[in-house]
């Protein structure tokens, strides 16, 4: 007989805040993968064209820590339709020591939200400018507000310009940052007024052609990439990566397959075995972060089992601690 | 607001038998593979040598059912140290119309066991001869029993030779089987011996070299071979595939990564593109089951998607008809 804890959506967003708890433990997760001893399979991916829907399967072992999740991540794209979110899913937690199932995280999604954020407030940690006079997003999203709430977690943020397709978004998004960050937000006009007017910008878009081209990189600024996650995706002109002074990704393997690294190399822009430095190897301290106020970095995160294992054991940690959820005896 | 029923392995036991009706549920998710638009995507798998463990992860959309699950299995095998089993896992089932997670089924491996002893009574009902005088088991684990009861489904069964590297745990199966089907089950000295004197064999073995050879195969022969599900296991001679007049696998894909095809095109006994027949084929009718009393068949099983999917489903329908399980509001 062993116990299972199964936790609802609303006991996990008790336990669990996009907070510097949130991002610290991501970003040991991340360390661990810089220094190896992760064992990180290639995500299990089902597109399934009868229901326009994919569904992605994460995991991923890091040493340390006593359990590990893997994540169900379905997004079936007519459920607006039903008025239903696009996407859903849960995390299992598995022992370490045994593989038995500890916990059912029944987050439909909101951890996977919790740890993209975390990992571009890890990136930021890193390769941002210590000084950030105006950050800037593109897409006005879940996640174009989660990012911005991220950054200002390990970066003073004074004030942001966002930009996304629908302008009727952007300005609603103008609308719920400013209630919950209190700086001004600003919509601009265009990708490249938000680039070019800020130092840190992060892309959260679900784009097929890329929104920003090479010509409008300048000294200082830093890139996130966060929106591709697929083969089809693409944020960043090719010629983004080869301007750039450093390329960061969260996995290479990840992102030459889903992410910004895939549209460079097809396109020549950049060799197929051009070398880049995965975000964990900074982290791990094996690679520099930003070098130079002057140095222009970009990142590229695909999404990692690694930051889904980290997000789901600390969340049952928390939800343990508090006595939350309900005990289901197996 | 979605309501996710849990179901302990107990409820699972109680909902879920070996018997026709998983047989039959098993049976179609086959023949909706062979008439085609399954997705089954491949395995995902992730070996943990820090821990001497595996993990695997399978899935499969079968239209038609109004869910699909996802399964977890982990193999930790240092875990009989511990006193514990080595498999372990569970399965969520998900809505195929919206992909909302509907049901957690906690089975501590319980479901695979069932569907992997109803594929060889699939296996057996297509390619066994008409009327078996003596069926023959390699191993005497867990597997051994539950496919010669998935065969007395099927076929009239009206004694037993087993074989297993230790006669104790031969000897112990008889035991257990003869009170189980009140047949006579008998331990034979030899693999050899088994395949011989019998005319239904099936192999349930962990095996990494063979244990049959070609040369013992005979007229009216069906040999399943349930046991090698990774890319070091291999329980028929290579030249046993050859000298088969069919050889039948579950998924050729799989059967050429983790069965027994591997090896018999790796050593050349078979060329890299050689035809062959997927059980889904035979169950939908499209190609045929066995065509004389005196072929030689032979079925490579390396366990599916599509029959996790079918067990999973079936499971759910009966527990909820019945009330059973713990309703989670989620």
């Amino acid at each position: 007989m062993t116990d299972v804890l199964v936790l609802t959506e609303r006991e996990l967003r008790a336990a669990v805040s996009l907070d510097l708890d949130a991002v610290d433990v991501v970003e040991r997760a991340f360390a661990g993968l810089g220094a190896g001893g992760v064992v990180m399979p290639p995500i299990l991916s089902m597109a399934i064209e009868e229901r326009h829907a994919e569904v992605d399967v994460k995991t991923a072992y890091v040493p340390g820590l006593d359990g590990f999740a893997i994540k169900v991540s379905p997004g079936f794209f007519d459920n607006p339709k039903r008025g239903l979110p696009s996407l859903n899913g849960m995390m299992i937690v598995l022992s370490a020591e045994t593989g038995i199932v500890q916990a059912a995280l029944l987050d439909n999604g909101y951890l996977t939200d919790v740890r993209t954020a975390a990992a571009g407030a890890v990136a930021a940690r890193h390769l941002a400018p210590a000084t950030v006079r105006r950050a800037g997003v593109l897409g006005a999203g879940l996640q174009a507000e989660l990012q911005i709430r991220a950054l200002a977690l390990v970066r003073t943020v004074p004030e942001v310009l966002v930009w996304a397709r629908d302008p009727a978004k952007a300005r609603a998004y103008t609308e719920r940052m400013a209630a919950s960050l209190s700086i001004p937000v600003r919509v601009a006009d265009s990708p490249e007024a938000v680039v070019r007017g800020c130092d840190v910008v992060v892309t959260t878009t679900p784009s097929r052609t890329p929104l920003i081209e090479a010509g409008w990189l300048h000294p200082g600024l830093h890139v996130t990439a966060m929106g591709s996650d697929a083969p089809d995706k693409n944020e960043l002109a090719p010629a983004v990566l080869a301007r750039a002074d450093r390329f960061v990704c969260d996995r290479r393997s990840q992102s030459a397959v889903l992410g910004e690294l895939r549209s460079a190399i097809a396109t020549g822009a950049v060799p197929e075995d051009w070398p880049v430095d995965e975000l964990g190897e900074i982290v791990a301290g094996t690679k520099p972060g930003r070098r130079s106020a002057d140095e222009i970095t970009v990142c590229d995160l695909t999404g990692t089992g690694v930051q889904d294992t980290a997000i789901a054991t600390h969340a049952l940690r928390v939800a343990r601690a508090s006595g939350a959820g309900h005990v289901v005896e197996n």
